[in-house]
């Protein structure tokens, strides 16, 4: 990421707050250490006629990805547990609304960074779990709850409480 | 208005950009010179769990009204062609998507200074029309057209082309 301008990140950050998402959720993996990922995400959301701004936002980050919907609406996505943590960090000083949301990501980042402990990766799972009630999602399928079904059921979760 | 920040107005242009709406638009007014009213107004847009973000929003430019809508949405609005001037040109820098918005609105907002002359006012109208686009709004009532018409019919616009 290039050097950015203070006034550039709370312009960011003020778009974020209006019109983005930050997401943390549970992906059931197979192959992985503990049956699930913790995938984070950013979302930028507009009209397909102002892709350009999404544009003009990429080249600021210098990464993720943009789509265009069948929907006339177009999405600029950031994804990984570093990519996320680095935009947040950037734009934290500024943000309002989705301050809530970054200072959960950072703990949960956190707590994933290292070696790949089961208690930490369960206690990151519960954080996660708290993104359904700030992004206010209906539905959510995978909680930390499912997550501690599948280690036991696996016997990869000796706790039985 | 008090003394703003740079990165304080950034990030307000930024939320504008993200999720707020720059509007003008013609108003049938029983009683007005010209039978018609132009009307500005500037909304932001939130869930109402978010609402005291936008009394916060509400105590840097002192004015405007925020109402809860009955359906979880909560609006903070200004109206007012001196209102929005005022806002537009604090947050001109910094605008990007609404850019557009903000130079016509200001443009529009010089026509209706001054002497209420009819030809700068008509010329105002057909400006009020381009919001249409600009906003991609579906349904536009009243155009320039059918302040035209009015005026036609009231005797009050001479010109017959």
């Amino acid at each position: 990421m290039s050097i950015i301008s203070s006034t550039k990140k709370s312009y960011i950050a003020g778009f974020l707050d209006g019109d983005g998402c930050v997401m943390y959720q549970l992906i059931k993996r197979a192959g992985y250490k503990h049956g699930y990922q913790i995938r984070a995400s950013i979302v930028f959301y507009q009209k397909t006629k102002n892709r350009p701004h999404l544009e003009w936002l990429k080249t600021i980050f210098n990464v993720g990805y943009i789509r265009n919907r069948n929907d006339d609406m177009t999405e600029y996505t950031i994804v990984g547990l570093k990519n996320v943590e680095e935009i947040l960090k950037l734009l934290m000083p500024y943000l309002r609304l989705k301050k809530p949301h970054a200072k959960k990501a950072i703990e949960i980042n956190k707590l994933l960074k290292g070696e790949n402990n089961l208690n930490k990766f369960i206690k990151a799972a519960t954080l996660v779990d708290d993104f359904k009630e700030l992004n206010y999602s209906k539905k959510r399928i995978n909680t930390s709850k499912e997550l501690i079904k599948f280690l036991r059921q696996n016997k990869l979760y000796p706790r039985n409480d």
